[in-house]
């Protein structure tokens, strides 16, 4: 099991991914403005895994909290929750975790409820986040599973693996889920620039599992896909619009009309969670602009001339119509996405985030 | 005028590209192997640029003989055309450069021409297929320059410039005709993973002439054209089939991709030593495989996990039916490019490659 992140007494603990793949070393975060910090520089990352940190982060600043009082506890909340939800804009998960917990903490507090059971309460709803997002991969693989080829070469862009969650993974979940169901699956994972997720993270975790992996420039799917050799595209997802338009890592749309024009199947796998009903499309969604170093400079050495404009959106919008289906935990969802979203919302109205 | 390459009596000297855009260093080849090894060594790279180079070293080659013979001179001749054909594989400039050193050199001989005025010949040789290189450039500039926006952002990939040849560019020469007629052009450069040729030269040079230029991972020019922020490409090329399909830098064929689905017109700038008439189709060129490390390894650091297999193709092929336009120096070939290519073809049969 690939420990990205785990509650200990001490803290919340976390692979530094950074570091990956070739340091494998490990960020304690003893108070919840250092799991804001963790999140911000993507020591963790992926969209489900984010939110789970997030709800740490609720559950250990409200543990180490030293109010005496429920109003005084509740403002702390409140900042709480803010310093969190301000660490990155584009994946969902986070502000719905983060509203999770303030839902719980307000009905505990509401009841009136010893400060120390709050605690207690919030610390288990972490937890049991955390559980739940595994198994919820573990789902996702099972209906997944049969989508994937029996045999042949998957590609898939930036971590959508257990790094990017709290086990197992979305896309690379339903990769591992095929495998263990006997397809004889090869990876292609895109390196994904300029933070190398695919060839860090993907790689890695893939490896780890003893499945065949192969690393390629972003840039290089296109030419394989006309040479027939990748038969399948599944990615993870960082927020879905309700009409089914999907933000994910930068390069995801690109991908997309590729696996369009070449007439191969492109899935997308992600937690309900990552659905967000109150977003009608994709151009609504955030988009993350990061630091021009990440592209300008390569392990400390700039790459570029002085004087460039950089361009560094982390994610894209890829269009609900280059989606062949997502694939949840608790089913697979098919185009007319706004409708069978719509019905997946109604059969599991509180797994989805309205905020 | 950036210094490419330049013959001089000491030998042939190098703008050294592996160290830009910080670092402008020079490398001397005097002789003919040191020539081979700038070429296979990336040292000097573009098509059109290593055509010339390839011609310069057959001329350094022969000058710096000692055989006493014509006969032992032709032996010798044939040992360093073989040298120089062995360094890369794809760009057809190189072959044809050749080629053109050694019809001149068997004319010659066959004259039973004195060795000293061969040696002569074939530098004067060499150092017009110079000029003329820069001269296609500027002609290149002049048939395509009206192809481009009066104002609007046009994209390029890999660096198909005065770096890329003996001056002024093709790709970029077209984009520098049109800023010298008066368009206003910003530029968008793909880094071009992972030899960064986008990153390092297309932003230097461009910059160099004031020419605005925005870097971007390979993996952003998707959504940007979907966000209507990108109005043309234009790109160069490394070997030109006969029927128009296309061989460029790895990620051309997505770009081409990605720019038909956006309606967005795809050009390619290429001297006619680019044209091979002897490759009925693109799936017949062949294409360089270049070393795991390009892709594994950063500025010394190794990025991906041990057991990682590795593609680095460095070219790929375009089909024709993605090409609005080839501009060429004599003109503006369009669909259906096997009747237009043999036209012009026929028109300027020396000039085209059919070895």
């Amino acid at each position: 099991m690939i420990p990205t992140l785990e509650w200990l007494p001490a803290g919340v603990n976390f692979l530094d991914q950074t570091k990956l793949p070739l340091e494998e070393t490990y960020v304690l975060a003893t108070d919840y403005k250092q799991v804001a910090t963790v999140i911000r520089d993507m020591i963790v990352r992926g969209a489900p895994a984010i939110g789970v940190s997030a709800a740490m982060g609720v559950a250990i600043g409200v543990d180490r909290s030293t109010a005496a009082s429920l109003p005084a506890l509740t403002e702390e909340v409140a900042v709480i929750a803010k310093t969190l939800a301000e660490t990155r804009p584009t994946a969902v998960n986070l502000f719905w975790a983060i509203q999770r917990m303030r839902d719980k903490y307000n009905a505990l507090a509401a009841a009136n409820t010893p400060i120390p059971e709050i605690k207690a309460a919030l610390i288990a709803e972490a937890r049991q986040m955390y559980d739940e997002d595994i198994a919820a991969c573990k789902q996702m693989g099972a209906h997944g599973a049969a989508l994937l080829p029996q045999e042949g070469t998957v590609l898939t862009h930036c971590n959508a693996g257990a790094l990017a969650t709290c086990g197992y993974g979305t896309a690379l979940g339903v990769i591992r889920a095929a495998v263990e169901r006997g397809h004889k699956i090869d990876v292609f994972a895109d390196e994904t620039r300029p933070y190398l997720q695919g060839a860090r993270l993907t790689a890695w975790e893939l490896l780890h599992d003893n499945i065949p992996t192969t690393v390629l420039c972003d840039n290089m799917a296109g030419a394989l896909m006309r040479q027939g050799r990748i038969q399948a595209v599944i990615v993870g997802a960082d927020r879905i619009a309700a009409n089914g338009d999907t933000a994910n890592k930068i390069g995801t749309y690109s991908v997309a009309v590729l696996a369009k024009e070449h007439g191969i199947p492109f899935y997308v796998a992600a937690p309900l969670s990552t659905i967000d009903l109150a977003t009608a499309h994709g151009d609504l969604i955030p988009i993350e602009q990061r630091a021009a170093t990440e592209v300008t400079h390569s392990n400390g050495k700039q790459m570029t001339p002085n004087g460039a404009a950089i361009q560094n959106p982390a994610f894209d919008v890829t269009p609900a119509k280059y989606i062949t289906a997502i694939i949840t935990e608790r089913g697979v969802l098919r185009a007319p996405y706004n409708e069978s979203i719509q019905q997946m919302a109604t059969e599991a109205n509180s797994q989805l985030t309205t905020a």
